[in-house]
């Protein structure tokens, strides 16, 4: 197969699927995201069977029980699929909303108008339900979309596909607004990633390796979220209750996720006060912790941190804690080991906490909540693509905005320029 | 010199100004600028005898007379930026602005905080002005600046560069806020666009060819401007007074920019009656027209056109003319061959207008109004930094709000995820 000539052909598909997306009515959209859900509960049976070719491929291939699960087709997650396909059909249309239309001295009246960003390339790995995730969330968005799913799933991604195709065909929309790649060639993320004529955002959703590659190697603008390094800071006039409410949530919830706590600081006037009960509530939850000179002196079964856990994401039971000399030192730690992603403070102070927000650089800035609530539908975006930790275009959690852009709209009456 | 080893310098110090000027005071931001006017002011006299080292210098390497112009720090040119500084004082500050605060489901108060985007380089020609522009917009949205102007302005850019930074001391600001590049090897220019450590975003301002190569070869997002191949679509529903002022302004109030049309699509419906009057306003100014057969036929004195001159940007008295079926072809002609800038219909049909603002994929769409609009200043946004025509990030002209991102600021009082 030449890949070359293969993305060429699906990129010039979805350019064209794109141009006609962009001003596909909103009650349209909805149809093709409903009677995509219809499909899937109709096609039950035939996802599952695909499916199984896949979970005897992986376990033949000696895949851990974990990648295999999460690989995992069952009736439950089908129901999840069609009820995020509602889901996106129930959420507003952004596509077209003409805000700030104001007239200007010279009489034009000038607004910005809500668009598609055009054709959204989709890296993701494993778990097939990304696949109805991301298709719905760009054929809300008017977008089209291009898919490369993990090769351990490409049965499971090809017959979601189908039904998608059947839903959108009975909406009269264009099947190749959604195309699932049909090879497991890895030579096809290269080619996608550095077609800018045919792609105009990268979204990829896997592991760090998978990411660093893309962003190194794109030619595409990529909306990258590499890790989650995330800080609570318990500041020395935080209300204890709330301190070892949040610092517990915040690394114990899910251990997982990236919006997980991975260090606590905590401020030295409080720290003899606090860290022996949070100790307690970590050692209950079998939490290693691994603490700076400081942290070790009171807490005797704490392992020494090095320099390197300052940085770990560890994403697991495992905890680095930090006394800092105040406000300042903290600030200056998040700023430089933080990954941008989301931190927060615990203070009653006033003072204290506007200086943390105006002068942590993180996506998302919290005072008094934990960090687990980083994430598009705790902040009601309804839907969520991927969490952003770049500055450009779209920052922490990204919905269907972010696959948008804007053009300006002028309105004269025969107005020239003097 | 190892321009490595100066780049690495020059990032560090712009990291460190960026991190203390995200969290400046408008009114500390606004005396810098005040400042630097008030020495630009008293430092005419310097200004001018760098300045005519430059010219000078230009005129001994044969430099065209009209770029010895632009390169020229009149009076009257000095009055300008003195003026500029206190313009862009003046404009609201977006830093800081915290919009959509909505409490959620879970209790938590969400809402995004407008931020700098850190530190931004900008390379460009000639004009020693650009250095006063891109320097103060820095300043006001809170960013640092690395500023590459063109090796033949040298002296008068270090000249401007003095005075800003006693304009930042003044203030108390740090002075390395603004670094203008002391050097003019142009290994300069592949090191900035090449240190995403150092530097968030690039603004090319100049020629094609610049932008392409930034482009081409950067690792940081470049906000970028390549042509403009605008369009004005005379529809069979014109008012064909309104049509002949709008396609005379756009043509000739000003040949050499980039939001000039370059070409005229008129309806086959109204070709005839419009053309001849058209051909005379035109002639009268000296434009050259450049038609389609169906064009040649209506007049006589027209050239024909290649299929180059409907992608040709010509920047000069010369126009392309189509004469096209329907709005459908008009906008399926200008999706093709526009630069995406800005195009215009002059229609008095409401159901037309409203389908050329939707389906043509340009920074600006236009309703009876001159594509010369297109300019920050007349959309009210008080400066400008540079027009994009991509569509990530910023889009059209960009303002200081295009210097800027947003993150997510949460406020709790104990919140912790369920």
């Amino acid at each position: 197969m030449d890949i070359k000539a293969y993305m060429v052909e699906v990129g010039t598909a979805a350019r064209q699927a794109a141009s006609e997306m962009a001003s596909v009515s909103t009650g349209l959209k909805n149809s093709a995201l409903l009677a995509t859900a219809d499909v899937l509960d109709k096609q039950r049976e035939m996802l599952m069977s695909e499916n199984a070719k896949d979970l005897t491929q992986a376990r033949d291939n000696g895949l851990e029980p974990a990648m295999v699960d999460r690989l995992a087709l069952t009736p439950e997650r089908i129901d999840v699929m069609i009820e995020g396909l509602k889901q996106v059909a129930g959420l507003d249309d952004p596509i077209g909303i003409i805000n700030d239309l104001k007239f200007m001295p010279s009489g034009i009246q000038v607004g910005k108008m809500r668009v598609p960003l055009g054709v959204i390339g989709i890296v993701y790995e494993s778990r097939p339900n990304v696949t109805v995730e991301a298709a719905s969330l760009c054929i809300k968005s008017g977008n089209a979309t291009i898919l490369r799913g993990g090769s351990e799933a490409i049965h499971s991604n090809k017959a979601i596909a189908d039904c998608i195709a059947i839903g959108l065909k009975e909406a009269g929309l264009p099947e190749t607004a959604v195309q699932v790649i049909e090879t497991t060639d890895r030579a096809v993320v290269g080619e996608m990633i550095t077609m800018p004529e045919y792609v105009d955002v990268i979204v990829p959703r896997g592991g760090k390796g998978l990411i660093e590659r893309i962003s190194r190697d794109a030619k595409v603008t990529v909306i990258k979220h590499l890790d989650g390094i995330c800080h609570v800071y318990i500041d020395s006039d935080a209300d204890i209750q709330k301190a070892n409410n949040i610092a517990l949530n915040s690394k114990t919830h899910r251990y997982g996720t990236c919006n997980t706590m991975e260090t606590l600081l905590v401020d030295v006037a409080v720290a003899e006060k606090v860290l022996p009960d949070l100790a307690s509530l970590y050692a209950e939850k079998g939490v290693e912790l691994r603490g700076c000179s400081r942290v070790c002196s009171i807490l005797s079964d704490a392992k020494t941190a090095t320099e390197e856990d300052w940085s770990t994401e560890y994403l697991a039971p495992i905890l680095s804690i930090k006394v800092v000399d105040n406000l300042d030192a903290a600030i200056a730690h998040i700023n430089k080991y933080s990954s941008h992603h989301t931190d927060a403070i615990i203070t009653e102070n006033y003072t204290k906490g506007r200086q943390f927000l105006t002068q942590v650089d993180s996506s998302s800035v919290m005072i008094n909540a934990s960090t687990r609530f980083a994430d598009g539908f705790e902040y009601g975006l309804g839907a969520e693509i991927g969490i952003s930790t770049d500055k450009i275009h779209a920052r922490g959690p990204v919905g269907l905005l972010g696959l948008t852009s804007e053009k300006y709209v002028v309105l004269g009456d025969g107005h020239t320029r003097q």
